[in-house]
């Protein structure tokens, strides 16, 4: 046996009930007008591979789960998402009546599984962001699934390349004794998002990694914790999971708050939460600029990145990147660090710098009651 | 009787006979793409008044001339000139077959015009330029009129107001004695644009003018001293002018000549060229730069000028101009002096400082077998 198909033997051992958990929803609000309300940033192909986003985070864990994998989106995209994911059984999408935040998704999904199979183990996998080196990923989930097992909530934290303020971070704590998982470790806290000095200092220090909110857990694990820390929320998820009939009755009612602040944080407080490093190429997608980082140079013109067709893009002294997507050709002369976002209804030009604060123009947007464009 | 009436009184008198001939043509490349080949920069309202720049020569030159306005297109262009301007006769467009550049163009105007009356004055007025203060405007034609009945290639050259390197300059010379014309002077000689330090010398000297192309000059004048430099020009027009249907087969052999070169030069060296100064504000709006500098402050944001519906403009922390007109909005964010050019096949983004290169990108669109843009 070669050690790839060793490897993959291995994988497949250890993945036996492990579902993929695909929460999949976020407006990308610092992407408009690229990515909208009613067609967010994970269905759209933002790398230029042909793939949506959403496709992309499909095709990375398929190979991990078969089809074990459950979406849960808003009512709004449910179409979408089926069309995007023609592997996908019905029963393993769930459309939520309203946005809940993380938790209430991805606990939702929890119970759900909690039900077909107690022991269960899930891994929620963000439906937007980017990710290199499959098979580095592969090992670093069947690491993590490992650790998971033994009681364990398990974060996969990303080994920064830079002092990011972008992100937040996890600080590393001991080594774990796990057979089959030599790379797990306690996690001491969750660190918000630094200011650039704190951010140098935690790359110096070597103990802090980004967190990509990638949590693995048994289905079980999780709900009971919930119970322990939101005891409500616990009990409205296995509810709906017991009787998926009531989802529109209680699903409103539910606290809205993030999978972090409800379950993570606590639980690393308590000593409940480990991690697992992962040492491949990862990022949110955030903004344009972060977008741009991603993009190969294939543009008519050296330092400038265009996200389509390139024979669209008419360009000189120009670096940046332009993203054509209304079939009209964009003109770009004498910029540096430009950002130009071409759709059928709306252009944006900005700067790479600038790019965290389109947020603020789709607040103007709104405030000026132009949210048709949102 | 006022002094107003009086002076509309006398502008009358003086103006029997004379014609206002307005050749339109030129590409204003620079102004790409809002200007087209198909649909030059004069066809467009490029100040937000509700005309076209030729609509507003029209309107600047009726109250001089009645219905004595002559307009010299191309074919292409004479269905929405005839369109724009209602109250232009039939006999009083002349389409050219090609573009002769402007010698022919004029050239022919004033052939036509000797036929009809011998003693007709005339005066060539770009159909894409913008001139303030029409009172002021039209007093310096009146002069300018009253010294070409005796016989001067008469000038208008307007008082620089910066040391500009976009224009050329006429040389002034000494003061004429003519009755009714106080300010004419001889014209020393044209002078090419010139270099920034050439151009403030000019200014501080105070004896140069700004060559806005008008011409003012009896059409026999006009025609016998071109007769003189380039008779077979000359001979070619005349024909034209006795037969009109010939006008296919001689137009293409006609030389292509500007009638700087042709008659104004070479006219100026003899001491046949008279100015008249312009204390109106001009601008041949030849650039986006240019464009912006002629529009007023009515943006969303202090510092950005709107041409259009300022409605479809989103702007935060930008200067500069931005002109929609595809009906989508345009959101521009944290850059300054920037020029953003919507249309419905194409977008220019670029900078008030480069807007002088734009020509270049629609060089670079011919060059790449999309001429259909240009």
């Amino acid at each position: 046996m070669t050690q790839a198909a060793g490897d993959r033997r291995r994988i497949a051992d250890d993945m036996h009930g492990f579902w993929a958990v695909i929460p999949a929803g976020g407006a990308g609000t610092r992407l408009w007008p690229l990515s909208r309300s009613s067609s967010p940033k994970f269905l759209h192909d933002l790398t230029g591979t042909g793939c949506s986003l959403l496709q992309a985070t499909w095709n990375r864990l398929e190979p991990l789960c078969g089809d074990r994998i459950m979406v849960v989106t808003g009512v709004l995209h449910e179409a979408t998402v089926r069309a995007q994911l023609p592997g996908l059984s019905p029963a393993n999408l769930v459309a939520e009546p309203q946005p809940r935040d993380s938790m209430a998704a991805i606990g939702l999904a929890a119970a759900l599984l909690e039900r077909r199979d107690p022991d269960a183990v899930i891994g929620s996998f963000a439906a937007d962001h980017v990710i290199g080196e499959p098979e580095v990923f592969a090992e670093c989930v069947r690491e993590a699934v490992v650790v998971a097992r033994t009681g364990y909530v398990v974060t996969i934290g990303i080994e920064p390349t830079r002092p990011a303020t972008g992100f937040g971070y996890i600080h590393v704590g001991d080594a774990l004794v796990i057979a089959g998982a030599p790379n797990g470790r306690q996690v001491r806290s969750f660190v918000e998002k630094p200011d650039a000095m704190t951010a140098r200092g935690f790359l110096d220090a070597g103990e802090y990694h980004w967190n990509a909110g990638m949590f693995v857990v048994k289905a079980s694990v999780l709900l009971d914790l919930l119970a322990e820390f939101h005891p409500e929320l616990a009990a409205g998820l296995r509810d709906i999971a017991a009787q998926p009939a009531r989802l529109a009755e209680v699903w409103p009612g539910l606290t809205k708050i993030s999978i972090d602040h409800a379950v993570a944080e606590p639980a690393a407080a308590q000593g409940r939460v480990a991690v697992v490093p992962g040492r491949f190429t990862w990022d949110d997608v955030g903004d344009f600029a972060s977008l741009a980082s991603l993009l190969s140079d294939a543009a008519p013109v050296p330092g400038l990145k265009v996200l389509g067709e390139v024979d669209l893009v008419l360009a000189k002294d120009a670096t940046g990147v332009v993203i054509p997507g209304s079939g009209r050709t964009v003109a770009v002369l004498g910029l540096d660090d430009i950002v130009v976002v071409d759709t059928p209804d709306a252009v944006l030009v900005t700067t790479r710098a600038r790019a965290q604060d389109v947020k603020a123009l789709v607040d103007l947007l709104k405030a000026t009651g132009r949210a048709d464009l949102t």
